[in-house]
């Protein structure tokens, strides 16, 4: 796997790109150009056939991060007048909850533990007991902690009960398997730099074409309006305001990469054979995982933070840096934790590296990782 | 001026960026790490630099296109109570009445014809006849036709009847001289893919500080919070959520240059230069610029399409691209004309090539450019 010598970075997204990603981006393009416009097309249809989209949906890119993408698609998708379920699981929910409150759409915030994944028949109960939600909001892969959420199953409540869909897939995307005949949605948002490998700087919704239709007139800003975008896309195959054109073409080489390489089931191995590299070589230092394996996505890792009562995450952060990688700090409000992404152009070499280079840090800081919070509930 | 092989984007943004910008996409930034927010740090500073802004301005970076910015600035700044006076004479000012459709902010759309500069008489004429008009809007350089507008008089104006004014100097900045001495204002968007010669994906808006902190709870957007973004970056030196780190790490290499080339008025001086030489050897061809020389601003000239019955912009346009240059479709209703851009990293060299590309063009399709809309006229 070639990349340039930058530090490598254990963090989802911004993260460690191929060379061959970074070396598009050597070339300015015009937005005007049909040579560019084809680029973005053929982008927006690899991405549809992705999720097995077919006919039935289609894919509005949007500059910005991905953090503009699901506040658009939620701008767009639930009308003024909708009401939206919110299964809360960390923070990357918490941040959905914000965008409502902006946006002035109503609500529910359903309370989850955040080492515990949502499931279809929590999501059902509260539906149940509000027959005026509308639409569910749900974030597939919570890297808060890193939970998988149950998507299928909360995908097949939605469908029986006739409610909306809106998937945030922002680090599970192009490497957990998602499929629209398994999974309905009504829209999936996800980002360019993120298990696609792309740079960061430009998000996409992919929507089924018939909720996309009746979106005209929802959207709070003219920046984010997709309906917009999306017949503007149409018409002239272009976007409505300047593209980030390093970015495009940066995600159009990924992508190139992506299905060379296999796809997402070869994606999901590369990252699956990561995460418990990564997981071996940490408990055998010591470290504790903060979720069990069962609802661990192989995304990014959440551990205890070393027991040493010294700890402190920046000069952990620091000498993990020095010695080439990039670590992730914790979310989580009620303990001392860090994260170690899985995910990037990375392999497992990487991450044995990576459990050796913490070893030294250890070793350097006179810290020990044994005992985790054990240690410190039993102190 | 070293860059790659591209052909020349001869459009006002994306443009054509040095090889030095390009290869700073080279590398993977940790949005989270210390070395990567001093990079944001120091753009801020070197931003606001550039209009003299001192202590009492700021600069809040955004990720997204120029009129993510323009937005952003709208809706954070003017209350939603307040209510905007847009001089419209051209593409840009129509856009951004457009957006306060959106945001629901009152606006005055006060018409001035698109090849006439907006000038501080005008405004002041406007804001007597309605009191209750409390921001003012204005497009710095309109490059829908290339109208250079008296922002000095405008932003005089303002001052003197204590009203907000929000610039957009998206076409301008770095090129055109701002000075917040002389052009007071509460605003200023821009963007990374302009006049910077940055790769496209961030605007930004350098704001009054004393303006910003009034601005809590104005934005329709959690994304678009400028507020939020100045407040949060301010506590943690880091971007709220996921910014452009490649693009960033552009616009620093692109920033640097900026300074070591001479800042604004060498920029300004190559630009000039650059304009003086296309629009002379266009002349030369028989073309006619549509704007009298004491309005146009050195960014983007309108041409008037060559005479010929059998003109097309179309086969115009790729005839030139296979000659290496991409010229720009005009943007006005009434008159049929195409634009070239002034500005990137290009110099009068370039200018003058594509004179000689387009002599070709017309050659090679049997066109002449003599004449111009008089013939047509006169038909």
């Amino acid at each position: 796997m070639i990349r340039g010598n930058d530090p490598i970075l254990l963090t989802p997204g911004p993260l460690t790109t191929s060379l061959a990603t970074k070396q598009a981006m050597l070339r300015d393009w015009g937005s005007w150009d049909a040579a560019f416009n084809r680029i973005t097309a053929s982008l927006c249809r690899d991405l549809v056939d992705i999720v097995g989209g077919g006919d039935d949906f289609v894919c509005v890119p949007l500059q910005g991060s991905g953090t503009f993408a699901v506040e658009a698609a939620i701008g767009n998708v639930v009308p003024k007048t909708g009401k939206l379920l919110v299964p809360n699981n960390g923070a990357y929910c918490a941040r959905i909850v914000k965008i409502c409150r902006y946006l002035g759409r109503a609500i529910v915030d359903l309370p989850v533990p955040e080492d515990q994944p949502v499931t279809g028949a929590v999501v059902a109960a509260a539906l149940d007991a509000d027959p005026g939600i509308t639409h569910v909001a749900q974030v597939h892969c919570e890297t808060g902690a890193g939970v998988l959420n149950d998507l299928t199953g909360v995908a097949q409540v939605c469908k029986a009960r006739g409610k909306g869909l809106i998937v945030d897939a922002m680090s599970s995307f192009a490497a957990l398997p998602i499929d629209v005949a398994r999974v309905p949605f009504d829209a999936l948002v996800a980002a360019s730099g993120k298990c696609l490998e792309g740079a960061p700087g430009m998000g996409f919704v992919i929507l089924r074409k018939t909720v996309l239709e009746h979106c005209a007139g929802n959207a709070h800003s003219l920046a984010m309006d997709l309906h917009d975008q999306y017949v503007y896309m149409q018409k002239t195959t272009q976007w409505r305001f300047t593209p980030p054109t390093h970015v495009v073409a940066a995600l159009r080489a990924a992508v190139d990469q992506f299905k060379d390489e296999g796809g997402q089931p070869a994606r999901l191995a590369r990252y699956t054979d990561n995460c418990r590299t990564l997981i071996d070589g940490m408990r055998a230092l010591g470290f504790r995982t903060y979720l069990p394996d069962a609802v661990q996505a192989p995304i990014i890792v959440t551990f205890h933070a070393p027991a040493d009562p010294a700890y402190r995450f920046k000069p952990f952060y620091e000498a993990a840096r020095d010695r080439g990688y990039i670590l992730y700090p914790g979310k989580l409000t009620q303990v001392e934790t860090f994260r170690v992404g899985c995910i990037g152009a990375i392999d497992a070499n990487e991450m044995r590296n990576v459990a050796s280079a913490v070893a030294q840090v250890l070793a350097d800081l006179g810290w020990s990782a044994r005992g985790g919070s054990d240690a410190r509930r039993a102190a």
